[in-house]
């Protein structure tokens, strides 16, 4: 049969990401694809802990509905993490979210009418990519350096484009690079949106895993007029398969993704939520990040050096200060999907680079991930891409 | 701040329900608003067990990512579940959702541009008219009687619009009728989509909860082209709160639903999917059914038997074989939005039926639910309603 699906339909793709960690969960391969946390970081016994108080002494609560925005124990923990990131918030600017790619999912739908545009850092997360592509924008792609967007770039495209509507930024140890925006560029950031009269929608899974320095402001810190909406998520400092994220916004805006939750899932998982809200209760969280820090910093000093030691000197690739990847810049006539193909023969995978930028090209680019494999995977994995990357 | 929110946007409500909902929570009101299941009826401390062993043996891949279709295990459960209203589903055809809500969502994103033609039953679940209204379909309202939605009404509409993309039903103790289609009516469905080339929706989520005579083949059952998508949820005969649906649909279709979820939340919860196929392994969930059908069975039975006892007899009402709700009827000239107001006085609260109606109209209307509230309060809550009814 030949069914008539909606237009939007032609825009959204699996995600390649999502069929490339299907050939690449096979033990023997070395996958540097995914973006899966380490799984040995998990709190299992907190969390079987915190679980079982839940069902012994609020099972039934756990198992009923509960409300859209999501549960108040929560929404007053995820207070203090935006209080890491030097967001001041109220619980009731937060709703629960299944993830923060839920959140990426309602700020199109909240903003974006068919034509309208999309400011966004190049290249960007590409789950963002395919949320925002369903309700059929158009992107602009605002170029980097290491201090994250360039300004001028994106005043120059506020200045020469109607209808955008909202910036998307990960400021913090990006998505796929690893780059963080500069302080400055948060403060100016914000300006041109006070100017321009547009949304700013800051995705933040990784600010607080911090290697070196001290965390900086998010965006939202310096919003003084309601106009950034700040995506967090529990994925990366707790769990992923909780699906638990959220988003913290001005009031006005903030009903509206309330009201968008209702239509979409009524509520995130009841039981997720409390469950997590008694973890939180129980165990210092502020120390289970510091030991995913000390986890992950391991890990991508060793794949730096590793590469160092390994690629070829025409191979240049980003040093992040936190968070999970980092983004490797082949040689310009080089295409990182040719050597992704070379790369699997040798049973190592990553993500070619093209698929992160909304508008194609750029295909001599990869993404590393160096949170998921242990220290003599990520050298033996590297050695091998060295080779492969020599052989070219 | 004056924000431009998408066009869209304006479409979207708060569920009147969700917000009653909030007023009726105080203790002292008897409510027969909501559309809750009842907690007595949990199986916590089966799910306890269950969530232990988890935690115990899989704490890890529990807390993970996992695949966007849902795990086999429970993909596995679902097809049982099927097959107890006759559809014959590989476990393939089955991808997990947030609640069959997100099932609805998803179902008008894939198939509705803006103006794109809904044919529904008239009245039909507020939740369902929300969700589809995101995406600004035109909602055709298909008259029903005590057989549910009426064929010839169906073709009418059928033969003289354009851009019919989809029929939205619930053929099963229908919400907010309590209505059952019958056997000879799914066939003629099934054929009138064939002919005129749209999909069927067909949400079901009461379908097993039925208290007298045999389950119905679902729509799904009678579907020679792979038009029909079914929608199932956990909600009714599990728990709510663990935020567990399904789409079964065909292949082509059903790909469509998955990458859709990827971009819209990535897969919902795996630790609420993982406890649930633990759960599923381990009791008689066909046991379990029996005994939620044996409580609101007799729920009805008595919200029926005093109505008939307290109501004027110029108020009519459905009497269900199955489900959660049942249908009133008041006098062509009153309004259920005003009984509403003086029921609330009197502590009582149900959901006036205009807003189950997507285009308006039909204010003498309202849902009653009796699966929430034992029975002294079903007797003492009809008494007062009754009270009021009197009075007008």
């Amino acid at each position: 049969m030949a069914f008539k699906f909606a237009d939007r339909m032609d825009n959204i793709k699996a995600s390649e990401i999502r069929e490339l960690l299907k050939l690449t969960q096979k033990p023997e391969i070395i996958s540097f694809a995914g973006g899966l946390p380490a799984a040995e970081s998990f709190p299992v016994k907190e969390f079987a802990k915190a679980s079982g108080e839940i069902m012994k002494n609020n099972g039934t609560a756990a198992l009923q509905y509960g409300p859209t925005e999501g549960i108040d124990t929560l929404r007053k923990h995820i207070v203090n993490r935006l209080n890491k990131v030097k967001v001041n918030a109220e619980f009731s600017d937060i709703m629960i979210t299944s993830g923060s790619q839920q959140g990426l999912d309602f700020s199109a739908k909240l903003f974006i009418n068919p034509g309208d545009v999309i400011l966004c850092e190049a290249p960007t997360y590409l789950g963002a990519i395919n949320a925002f592509k369903a309700y059929q924008p158009k992107f602009i792609e605002i170029p980097m350096d290491d201090d994250g967007m360039m300004m001028d770039k994106l005043e120059d495209a506020l200045k020469t484009t109607k209808n955008v509507k909202f910036i998307y930024a990960i400021a913090d140890f990006q998505n796929p690079t690893g780059r963080t925006m500069s302080l400055e560029r948060r403060k100016k950031l914000v300006e041109l949106a006070n100017k321009y009269d547009v949304i700013i929608i800051e995705d933040n899974p990784y600010g607080e895993l911090r290697f070196k320095g001290e965390i900086l402001p998010a965006i939202r810190h310096f919003d003084t007029e309601g106009r950034v909406v700040f995506l967090g998520t529990f994925s990366k400092i707790l769990s992923p398969g909780i699906r638990l994220g959220w988003v913290n916004a001005s009031p006005e805006i903030l009903s509206k993704y309330i009201m968008i939750k209702q239509g979409a899932d009524l509520q995130s998982s009841t039981i997720s939520q409390m469950d997590t809200a008694k973890l939180l209760d129980e165990i210092d969280i502020e120390k289970h990040i510091q030991s995913i820090i000390a986890l992950y910093g391991k890990r991508k000093e060793l794949m730096v050096k590793t590469m160092e030691e390994e690629f070829p000197s025409n191979v240049k690739w980003t040093n992040p200060d936190g968070g999970l990847f980092l983004w490797v810049i082949l040689p310009e006539n080089v295409s990182a999907r040719d050597v992704a193909v070379k790369a699997l023969e040798e049973k190592v995978a990553f993500v070619p680079g093209g698929s992160f930028f909304p508008n194609g090209g750029n295909e001599n680019t990869l993404r590393m991930n160096y949170s998921a494999m242990p220290d003599d995977k990520i050298v033996e994995g590297i050695k091998r891409l060295g080779k492969v990357l020599k052989n070219l």
